[in-house]
């Protein structure tokens, strides 16, 4: 039990130097990696630099101490880190203390809701975001932090919340382009994007050992740091109206609770539960990809648990929202991470970082990590699930594409909140209107299939319909629909014959539906029966009165309601209906029944 | 086509001399029934009698021309006149020509929401509300305005849009408490009671034909206004405090738009919305009901768009919002109307008595309107839902107690909004976690079956699951977890087949998921088959790149399946598995697999 909600009680016993010296080795590589981007990201979300080290410490320790996956890297990422400043800048003004206590509320919430949906295990609310949805999202995300990091590289000062704003204002503000940040900007992009593309083969090609050349290109915005670095100091270029980072506090984040004001909190709670749901579902996606390569286990629920654990740490070491993110993760798993002390040791390597190097990083243009958050955002757009989507579904499709014109237009949480309203709208519309169909019996068998795709014996006074989906409220009525239609059509009708084959469970309103139906169709004098119900299906009747009014009889199998009712028809014959032709609408006999709508 | 929108173009050319004869019949019995409920729903809904009378004018002749049930009788029913009260007193002071105005707009919203819904073919939006929601929020809604009533019958002022609001007020204006006007309300309010439970009886014992005697119990209510008014009139009770309904303009209404104001407009829109929802399933529910007995049929989305033409109308004609009623229409279908050229007559029949009878309701005390109305919404409480739900499902009694609790301490909207909410969660949280098992051979059958209810012969390196359930974005991430958890507990796994005999849909999330579980299966060396896919779901599947990059086959039945892949076993020999042991978690071979959850 204990194992369960603290699993490094799980691996901590088993730890040898053979880990030790793995996780060591993975913590170097993701720390070096991990630098720059924590500055980054605190730049994205309108924080100063420290906020991104310090989200880099506490967080990573108490995930260790509670995540169940192996080789996840938390800490800042770039849509968390995008949807935080929109958050933040809807209740304070960037720069002001209220502007950094607003993204640790964030960070805050979002750990408690994190911990909370854990411990109550509704994870599956996080089942609301279709993958349509999400990839939309990310990619609608991307072109707005790119479009706003547009501002680091050229000075242009850009403000929105969506692409449009974005680009309106850099239209607006084109004069204030600035040459010396954009002689820093576009280089440092330039070496950083090719760098990921090519430096590894180059360095490969120059007779390095792949492992070295990997860790050198992973180095690559360390390398564009110094270099700019030694640009500024050089040139004096931030005289030049080049922005810096500046004072970097050298010290590790004093421990606060978070200020309690009932207003922020409920300002920011929406914005809170958006955050952590997009980075719960980032992070247990990632952490399900690496765990299934080495065949290990995650917990969903305690991944939760851990990741609100994660925020709460990074809300009270002066932080802001953390996620699993995906390339840190796999540069961890790549790097041969084997427990979550790896992330432990990347946290100390960090606040080591924190401690003695914050000094030299005075002169840091932000240009520079500007180029880096530009290269890491646009490796996120993706317009592949677009183009599959558009050929395997279209009502897909119109989620995938109104979640990425509201993110651009509106912005990114009434983008996300549109692409789960239309996701849900769109699923209640095609289960409330599921696949049925009228079978007969596949003439010398006991075999029953659909009227209209095979030549089949039917009743003419009998009705038997098998509805393919469960019986629950968005549906229930549309099974009344269903019956009251075929029988007003089909006056010879006496019998109806619900087949069961694929409903999975009853509830309460389609159970007042089959009542509806079982009574309204006794007025017109027809009864009603059931076949092929399901065990654990047929239980829950039981615990009602249904079966005690059921006018007609509960058959065990479809053929034995065939049989029973075929005597009960006045003299008349079965007969055989053609499969072909299921287009016309004839106006048949029995045989002739068709579905009207589907 | 022309027909279909306009089904009075059916049923009009067939009227002869004997739909006539029963269509007038029928209309002098509503008529007499409704101008009491009209005066009563008025008041409930806060406005001047005669809008009660509006709205029984022309949204009755809008809906002939529009409706498919040949037998609904629409006009302002309690629920939708406490919701209009509600709504509008939000924005308005009862009595000022604003809350009037208000009344307007609610029923010009609800009718454009339901035509436009109608026309789009939205019609199960209405399935958002599911049985017990609607019944929990009826019952509640019934005490709510019977409590408001209270203050008819005693002329305690007792305000509030909740029970725990009006109780308090009464408590706090006791002292208010006025003897004429209870002299009035108390033996109005019984008569009217007595008079639904044993007047007919008690009529026929006198000799009366029981037809006869079922039209004087419907006039009953007609008999106690006479009564009271000749008693305010006798006894100058008006001037000892008794509320009389006072002057009401003899003259139909004149038709004008409602006003457009942008700020109420929008401020009333989702009050409008419920209106027109929970309007909607009132009408159609009673619609079908009444059709079915006669084998008629009901066309749900022509009738959305009639009970929107219907409140379009009554906006225009200065009434409220409208609805297909229960227990008038079923008065109107009792009483023999065979198409809807009764409701025109009933129209016909209130515009008379708003021209030439409301001089004689100058003396008529509000406390027999109020008699009435808390007779009406008691025969509305209905706690039999609850217990049968206690009984058949926890998680549906949940939803509708809920509602209950909601709509008495909060208010109606709230409540039915809750109502909603708690009903999809409950359904996300059953449909993300499907039903599923492991299943294995029938020895010396081709059957499968679960192996934790059978005695099966399964193959250690082979794991057959069934999911019994389509697979879409609310058990998309489920499906994954459930296979990376089964393949990491059994590391001698090395195919995986997915069974898809109840699977009648696959959406993208799923797919992807599918994808996932391939190419992460692949990593940690299991190939991934298919087996038993419907042939739609194939059809779609084909539409996508999966089938090209699976790892492994697709195979028409189980069977095929096992017996190929018990080839591929290495040197392996099928395991019976013992069926009984289904408790202990036995670390156990293949044969023991178990589900984790389920």
């Amino acid at each position: 039990m204990l194992k369960k909600y603290f699993p490094i009680l799980e691996w901590a016993p088993r730890y040898n130097r053979d880990t030790f010296v793995s996780d060591l080795i993975a913590a170097v590589i993701v720390t070096i990696m991990l630098i720059p981007q924590s500055l980054a990201y605190a730049l994205l979300a309108g924080l100063p630099p420290e906020a991104g080290l310090y989200a880099s410490i506490l967080p990573i320790i108490v995930y260790a101490i509670f995540g169940t996956s192996m080789t996840i890297a938390v800490g800042p990422v770039a849509v968390a880190s995008l949807m935080t400043a929109t958050a933040a800048s809807a209740v304070a003004v960037q720069g002001t203390p209220e502007y950094a206590a607003a993204a640790i509320v964030l960070a805050f919430l979002s750990g408690l809701m994190l911990a909370g949906m854990g411990l109550l295990r509704l994870g599956f609310l996080a089942n609301f975001l279709s993958h349509p949805v999400i990839s939309g999202f990310i990619t609608a995300s991307a072109f707005i932090i790119a479009a706003g990091q547009v501002k680091s590289i050229t000075g242009i000062p850009a403000r929105g919340h969506n692409l449009v704003e974005i680009l309106e204002n850099l239209w607006l503000h084109l004069d204030k382009f600035n040459w010396p940040t954009f002689a820093i900007g576009l280089p440092a992009l330039i070496f950083i994007f090719w760098s990921r593309k090519k430096m590894k083969a180059l360095l490969v090609s120059f007779g390095l050992k792949p492992r070295l050349a990997d860790v050198l290109t992973k180095a690559a915005p360390v390398f564009a740091i110094l270099v700019s670095i030694a640009a500024v100091k050089l040139f004096g270029m931030h005289e030049m109206g080049v922005s810096i980072v500046g004072d970097i506090p050298n010290a590790l984040p004093k421990l606060a609770v978070p200020p309690f004001d009932l207003e922020m909190w409920s300002s920011l709670a929406v914005s809170a539960l958006l955050i952590s749901i997009l980075g719960y579902v980032e992070t247990i996606s990632v952490a399900q990809t690496l765990a299934a390569r080495r065949r290990e286990r995650v917990d969903p629920d305690q991944e939760m648990i851990a990741l609100g654990a994660a925020n709460i740490a990074s809300a009270i070491s002066r932080g802001f929202p953390v996620t699993g993110g995906f390339s840190r993760s796999v540069v961890n798993f790549d790097a041969g991470a084997r427990t979550p002390a790896a992330g432990a040791f990347t946290a100390v390597g960090i606040a080591l970082a924190t401690l003695y190097l914050t000094p030299f990083l005075y002169f840091l243009p932000k240009a520079t990590l500007g180029a880096t958050i530009i290269v890491a955002v646009l490796s996120l757009v993706d317009f592949g699930p677009l183009k599959l989507t558009w050929k395997y579904s279209k009502a897909d499709f119109s989620a995938i594409l109104a979640t990425i014109v509201i993110t651009l237009t509106v912005g990114v949480e009434a983008g996300v909140l549109a692409g789960v309203l239309i996701s849900l709208f769109l699923y209640l519309k095609r289960t409330s209107t599921p696949h049925y169909a009228v079978v007969g019996r596949v003439p010398g068998t006991e075999h029953f299939r659909n009227v209209l795709r095979h030549k089949v014996e039917t009743l003419p006074h009998v009705l038997m319909v098998r509805v393919d989906e469960s019986l629950y409220f968005p549906n229930a009525r549309f099974l009344e629909e269903l019956i009251y239609d075929m029988i007003a059509r089909h006056p010879e009708i006496r019998h109806v014959v619900l087949v069961g084959t694929a409903i999975n469970h009853i509830d309460t309103s389609a159970l007042e539906s089959l009542e509806q139906i079982n009574s309204r169709l006794k007025d017109a004098g027809v009864m009603l029966h059931l076949t092929e119900i399901k065990g654990p299906v047929m239980d829950r009747l039981h615990r009602s009165h249904f079966l005690e009014d059921l006018t007609g009889k509960v058959f065990f199998t479809q053929n034995e309601a065939f049989e029973a009712l075929k005597s009960e028809g006045a003299g008349e014959d079965a007969t055989t209906s053609s499969g072909q032709d299921d287009t016309a609408p004839k106006s048949a006999p029995a045989g002739g029944l068709k579905p009207s709508a589907a």
